[in-house]
């Protein structure tokens, strides 16, 4: 099965065990509706690519971390999108999850992701369960406080953020646990993949910024001019055009040169550059060409 | 170390991994408002008793997962309290989380506490690393859908929500995975363990009931009267105050009988029965004694 169909497999079977026999109807189907159809699948498809150039890859527990990865990853739009925080309607270009099933059923749907994505990690077949600990750890601090998605999203509600934290928790953690979680599950050691998830983690959010400055319909699926609007903080703002596609090659290279010596290396090197590729916006790419 | 300070040391620990260094103040300071002081801690000394009771205890294992099922329970409360379900400004006797931090750390903070009870098993020193995927997966199974704390309050974003079904998922789904936790914990057979977890998430509910209906502050720590108010369902409003108190001690009774053959059965008969005199609002005790 190719990388994209098992995750699709993986996610599915996990919905399915979430929303089976007597869930309640709209919980279910927020659910769903906030994992299918899903965007690039960009930190799963990181976690499988880790693994598989790692040494000693166990497959079924790279997919269930895949899984997890993403699951969490829904998880904390559907929550992003509530009248709290971004007030969204649209994500990716289809109601969010909280304007069509109310804010209750959103705020649920959020919290029976983060949970399911957990449970799925803990069902995994996995070869040794004694990986399935750390992986879970990993993977947690990628989310969680002090470090993870929640601080990131928490550091929004204190009165001076500190700009390089605010966005290593908010995005930066999870693809630095997408990469350490791969490495687990092939047998690697975690720490020193952290390097490569920290850069891939900033070209996304430079990426970003460039959709969020520069994007048509045809690029993006979320509203976009936001951050301008909001004050936030922006690297097309500070940096230009031209400057922040330049930041963005900068680091596809620093993070393709941080891959560890390991056996699919030249693989995985071929392949963060083209997935990278995909980040810039079309009428943009000949610029990082 | 007693079973209470067990407990409490578990969960100064997890809080404090969650709130080091770099964490967002005011997440961290609501994550352990949320968490400390704690109310009765009744589904974590659950765990610990059943663990205790049976043959093969990994107490490391065991406080590691009464850790969890309390903060997971800690987090539904946050939830709980927020605007869009009962909007409480009072829980345990103090400002609520979302009452004193804002919805948006309030709903963070309750994020947070999910992925810390998962984390919090993860990194418990298990004597045997197999047992962690199971305990896991039946601690997630009473949070998550189809059938944990979060299929219950969606239930009642339902038009038609059936009862039983709901109170098992809202109350009932975290008393059975603390006990099965427990039995999990202490290298016995789960299964054979539901019933116990059953039959006291139902007393725990008519407990509930009771204090609902009649409870003077000196029994309550949140608002009294909301379940008549909101037309929920009542055990007290069905069968009168006495009928309430004999359904709680028969379910009492069947709880106890339900205790399947282990090391330390009469000593988990005992403190089962003690445990739910002490849920019986003061003035009504003498009806149950």
């Amino acid at each position: 099965m190719e990388t994209g169909e098992r995750i699709e497999a993986t996610l599915t079977q996990a919905i399915q065990r979430a929303t089976a026999d007597q869930a309640p109807p709209l919980l279910a189907a927020a659910m769903r509706h906030a994992v299918f159809p899903g965007g690039a699948r960009v930190r799963p498809r990181l976690t499988l690519a880790v693994a598989a150039a790692c040494q000693d890859s166990d497959p079924e527990l790279a997919v269930a971390a895949a899984a997890a990865v993403e699951l969490l990853h829904c998880a904390s739009l559907v929550h992003d999108d509530l009248p709290c925080f971004d007030d969204a309607a649209i994500r990716r270009g289809r109601p969010s999850v909280q304007a069509l099933f109310g804010v209750p059923v959103a705020l649920l749907a959020g919290d029976a992701l983060i949970v399911l994505a957990f449970e799925t990690l803990a069902q995994a077949p996995a070869r040794l369960p004694s990986r399935l600990g750390v992986l879970l750890t990993v993977i947690a601090k990628g989310v969680g406080a002090p470090g993870g998605i929640a601080a990131g999203q928490a550091w929004e509600s204190e009165p001076d953020p500190p700009p390089e934290l605010y966005r290593r928790c908010k995005t930066g953690a999870l693809f630095v646990a997408a990469v350490k979680a791969g490495a687990i599950a092939g047998g690697a050691d975690p720490d020193r993949w952290t390097e490569l998830g920290l850069r891939l983690g900033e070209a996304y959010q430079v990426a970003d910024d460039l959709l969020d400055a520069v994007a048509t319909g045809d690029d993006c699926d979320k509203p976009v001019g936001r951050d301008i609007a909001l004050g936030r903080p922006n690297t097309v703002a500070r940096l230009g055009l031209d400057g922040a596609v330049r930041c963005l090659e900068s680091l596809v290279d620093s993070a393709v040169l941080s891959i560890p010596p390991c056996r699919g290396e030249r693989e995985l090197k071929d392949l963060v550059r083209l997935q990278a590729l995909r980040l810039v916006p079309k009428h943009l790419a000949h610029r990082a060409a």
